[in-house]
């Protein structure tokens, strides 16, 4: 311990070896301890139920807590170093698993079955939520109420902006029991909605830098050939994973370690396959997970499984904590430029309505296909609307903004950003439980009777794992009766998630995995896994009140 | 896929924000190609009983390979730059995890009943090889023989090319199963001195970067300094994670993910409290390893010890593939200075002096206080000669040289140590299979009348987990017959770790873990966690012939 200051002494003429090793040292340190201190204070207060500072809070608190003392006392800057947010490290080694985990951990009942409402909410939403924020920025410039930007940029920081966090509101979701529709289209929304807003603003930044030639139909073909590219690319590498695990016969006995191996470098080969092409790594991933949760899973051999789960769980609550507390030590740390008050008070405005904009329109566009009993009641419209909080994703591209802007606009859309991501966490965060609670959305199928009456007959419920199969039958009747052309058009959309299912059951499953499609068979292993490495996080996996 | 030539016309004038993601993602991509393909040709390898190239030798010929095509097919230069072997990243992220793994899959019993030999191998044996090497290419520089080295730049290169490497050898040892003893003798050793060389090194370049004030007696307290503050580091942290699963009650049913994150950060804090500390990560590290799964471990829930023995066990095994391909790639990528070959050739022949000088040495004295029946016999003693491999510590720290020292020094001992790993690592690789079957010591406990009739009776063999226990009260009585002084120390330090097998029985196990003291207890759940992932890698863990 002495020795410190010993070897401190050479340090004068010549950088030791050792010395900023010592640095990164101290640096890796620190993280560590907040990292343990996050998972520990977030524990005792799970355990305590107070909501009102949920995990990510709590993170974020200690990141900005530690960050103001190493201002106050100095720091030295190698040790510093270690704690700037760096947005290639974010999207390289921090962002993959945790939204692999999401698709990974995604019950796929729920969450196909408010398929279409979920693309709907995270692409049409999310798409119009950015020109709602970009072009009330825009305006807002232009009538002299805040800071001016030009267009473009308006429409980045309307994209960025638009990314709402997956990690905050679902754990306090999780944790009191939401409606399980709710819980589907929140989670799927959001986890969508992220991969979304980087392509939009990735799609914004290119025709930013190359303006001649663009014209808004290009850069839509654009963007939907990279989202498709990416969804492509992401399917396909797990069909492949899927066809390799069910042939290459690792599951027998001392192959494990190979298996398990290969199975955590496919989701990472994924991400990088996609960006390697200039497309999205983060579509890719998500579809990556759902389609190896679905299909390569099963072919795994039972330990193997039950490792990978645990394994992909205990690395995204790694990253998902760090990310929060790495987040608030940057917001300490980082010159922020306050002279924009009015532009992150108007903004934060115009995200509330933009987010409405979002939210009621699809809602209104879901509940014109949907039959009676499934259309989306107006408290879980407005559960949706409030649980639009923003997180790392947003704070990643605006710190990447600072790159890609001029000084001065670069600076404004990150201080905006960071303040609007501090703002929603902390407070919407901490009030979400109320909030839940003030519109009856609590306790899924426990205490169905209050809060899903609304929804669908209880019968429905409980015996079918908690949700409600879609009735197809049923539409096709009604879509006959009512003549209207959108609505024709929606429910042919659709129907084809309904034979998606049917073609799943009937060629995929039996196709890619050793089972012959039913789907019970595929649970078990799941169930196990639950048993013995339970999250109460993110996605649905877990003793989640939905398992019922 | 179209899509990324699309964007390109947009990268003249100004760098989009993509691009370099886009230079990481294919970069990374590669990566991981190549640790796919290093598993699968590993696993092939493996099967078909090809021992001519091991698994590292398979890695490092990728790596050399790829690297080679990348500089005749001119890579672009950010793409490149994802695969510069940093020493950083080696002794941050790469080398923890795989010197842990050494610790925790450390079964006690064989190694602790050979802690005597282990240590004197490891620390009196690595210090004396770094002497004897560094003298004498000195001396070869002074005569001519080769390039010429000032003396402490001389024992720099002794002590980093004095790490032997704990991958390879090991994995055909266990393949082919050989004598217990032995195994825990070679394992033990390279883990052990990998440690001891980091610190000899770089304690040497101390000594370089302030020659004035120092002496030789200075250093060698400076050395134990580190050494010893480090150990209990270690430890310390060990017993600290063992008390905190022991009293916090984390092994209930839902709380398996905090535990396991918990546990899993425990090493990296020790490391990284070392580093900080000025001391040395590696050496902490180990012995957290080895404390904490003597002693945490067993207090963990089960699905937990299942689960982190998976986890490092993956980790350590992606680490070290990978760092054979880093390695293979640089070494292919890095600008060598081939005008001293002089110095390559001499400096061979000078580490197989040394290595003669440490384990004939070594063993002479370890078996003056050895009773008759457990004397290391000569095949035992050519065997732990002929395993001195150099792996990726000797290049991590010659690379860290070339920033130590003069341009053309550094540039010297690193093409040098280079030129060492590769060959050492392709033939002594490839043959340590031939010369562990021409010296007849394959075959554990297996067929044991062969090869362990020398060491000690076949009746102590099998019935205890196929290890000699040794059997202090006959010793005593032979100590007191032979009246030599040095043997008389030595015998009195071999006591201490026999009373340190009783401190731990009475009094440690009882205090840091929920059990009794009963060791074949602990022992169980390290056998389910055999059956449920297996690695036929490293350490002695895993389905190996010792597990009877």
């Amino acid at each position: 311990m002495g020795s410190e200051n010993e070897i401190s002494p050479a340090d004068a003429h010549r950088a030791p070896p050792g010395k900023e090793q010592q640095a990164a040292g101290v640096g890796i340190l620190l993280q560590i301890m907040m990292l343990v201190l996050s998972f520990v204070l977030g524990h005792v207060l799970r355990r305590k139920k107070i909501y009102i500072i949920p995990e990510a809070s709590a993170s974020l608190l200690i990141g900005l807590i530690v960050g103001v003392l190493a201002n106050i006392s100095d720091t030295e800057t190698n040790i510093r170093a270690w704690f700037n947010f760096h947005e290639e490290f974010f999207f390289l080694f921090l962002l993959p698993p945790i939204i692999f985990q999401s698709g990974f951990s995604l019950a796929p009942k729920p969450f196909f079955s408010n398929f279409g409402a979920i693309v709907t909410f995270a692409i049409f939403g999310t798409f119009l939520a950015s020109i709602v924020t970009g072009v009330l920025v825009y305006v807002g410039g232009l009538v002299f109420l805040m800071y001016k930007l030009p267009f473009v940029e308006c429409l980045m920081f309307g994209a960025l902006i638009s990314a709402t966090d997956p990690v905050t509101v679902l754990s306090i979701f999780q944790e009191l029991g939401t409606d399980v529709n709710l819980y589907a289209l929140v989670f799927g929304e959001s986890v969508l909605n992220d991969a979304m807003a980087i392509s939009l603003y990735r799609t914004m930044s290119l025709v930013r830098n190359n303006p001649s030639g663009q014209n808004f139909f290009m850069v839509v073909v654009r963007f939907l050939e990279t989202f498709v590219g990416s969804l492509s690319t992401g399917v396909g590498v797990g069909f492949t994973s899927a066809l390799l695990f069910k042939y290459a016969g690792l599951d027998i006995d001392n192959l494990q370690n190979l298996e398990s191996c290969l199975f955590v470098l496919f989701p990472y080969f994924s991400y990088m396959l996609s960006e390697g092409l200039g497309l999205s790594g983060i579509v890719s991933i998500l579809f990556t997970g759902i389609v190896m949760k679905h299909y390569a899973y099963s072919n795994l051999s039972q330990s193997s499984q039950r490792f990978v789960s645990a394994f992909f769980e205990l690395i995204s609550s790694l990253a998902e904590t760090f990310i929060f507390i790495y987040m608030g030590f940057d917001i300490a740390m980082e010159k922020h430029s306050w002279s924009h008050v009015g532009f992150i008070f108007f903004s934060i405005i115009f995200i509330i309505i933009a987010r409405a904009a979002n939210v009621f329109s699809c809602a209104y566009l879901v509940n014109l296909v949907r039959p009676a009993h499934r259309k989306i009641p107006a408290k879980h419209q407005k559960a949706l609307w409030y649980s639009g909080l923003r997180g790392a994703m947003a704070f990643a591209l605006a710190l990447q903004s600072i790159h890609d802007l001029p000084e001065g606009h670069g600076q404004t859309i990150f201080t905006a950003t960071t303040a609007i991501v501090v703002l929603t966490v902390l407070l919407i965060g901490g009030s979400t439980g109320n909030m839940l609670e003030a519109l009856e959305v609590i306790g899924g199928d426990t205490h169905s009777d209050s809060s899903l009456a609304s929804v669908g007959p209880i019968t429905n419920y409980g015996g079918n794992n908690g949700y409600v199969a879609p009735s197809y039958e049923e539409e096709e009747e009604e879509s006959s009766s009512s003549g209207n052309k959108i609505k024709m058009k929606l429910k042919e959309l659709h129907k084809s998630a309904a034979s998606f299912t049917a073609l799943d059951r009937n060629y995929l499953t039996p196709f890619f995995t050793s089972q012959n499609g039913e789907e019970d068979e595929e649970a078990e292993p799941l169930n196990s896994s639950r048993s013995s490495f339970t999250s109460s996080r993110s996605g649905f996996h877990g003793q989640s009140p939905y398992s019922s």
